[in-house]
């Protein structure tokens, strides 16, 4: 009944739709700035070292029917060498208590093992906490410890500009 | 007096030994599991489609001595596409206080606008409040809504194996 397989170019309209699920259920309708173009780029273009492939995708289908999605990419981590980050974990709505986010974790879980990566990590919205208690259920901790912090937009190319007028000088 | 390079193969034992003091600087002095041979082979070997380099790194020189470093990996928004992700930044003690952190900062910042990236993201240790404060005040900020989860060791192994099992089920 469920099945999980990797994503094609052809399914790029369907992880369109699931990141815009995703981002509606994290209460941030506006924020999918992505395209379908952005994607099929990104995600499914010729894999060559000028363009490595930004990320990496698997459709969860539930009764033959896309039931949702797990996007992952490579990090690294300089004390223990490359791991894997998921990016998006979604079930849609009508297809959750089958187990079908846990068989998606799980699967990439195996993958990061077969890559020899030391890490599996992702983020979760800290009011979710029915998320965080199933993924420490499956042996996940919490790094409590660290602080993620952003720059973008124009705060990003201020920064850069300095950046720049550094690079000229030096 | 300061220079910023990127990095070469022959950067690699002096990379080894920064990670190492940022690692004490950091608490963690035990944690580095990673070697020369590792960040050769995951930084500097040939950059092509079935081995895309893990990482980048520049190098901060102050009066042509090694100062310190960043380094620093693409990763990838579903809502805004290409990013970069700071792994380590750090400048030796000695060479504090000469602005060569904001200069790696702003560096990798202008390789991210270069690139076209819509966000630089880093992690803080949460008690480094100076540091906190001083990536605020360059336009940075801290991303208080998630919590980042990690699953490592035996339970990757233990997920992985589930996963493996599922896999094979399909």
């Amino acid at each position: 009944m469920i099945r999980i397989r990797p994503a094609t170019a052809s399914d790029v309209p369907l992880i369109r739709e699931l990141i815009q699920e995703l981002a509606v259920y994290e209460r941030e309708p506006h924020s999918v700035h992505i395209t379908e173009e952005h994607l099929l780029r990104d995600g499914f273009a010729a894999n060559d070292g000028n363009n490595p492939r930004c990320f990496e995708c698997l459709i969860a289908e539930y009764n033959g029917e896309p039931a949702g999605f797990a996007l992952y990419f490579p990090i690294y981590s300089t004390w223990r060498g490359p791991s894997l980050y998921l990016e998006d974990l979604f079930v849609r709505p009508e297809f959750r208590r089958h187990g079908l986010g846990k068989t998606l974790l799980r699967q990439v879980a195996a993958i990061a093992v077969e890559r020899g990566c030391a890490r599996l990590e992702w983020s979760v919205l800290v009011w979710n906490t029915p998320a965080i208690d199933f993924y420490q259920s499956l042996g996940a901790v919490p790094l409590d410890q660290w602080q993620r912090m952003r720059v973008t937009g124009e705060a990003l190319a201020k920064l850069a500009g300095a950046g720049k007028e550094i690079e000229a000088e030096a």
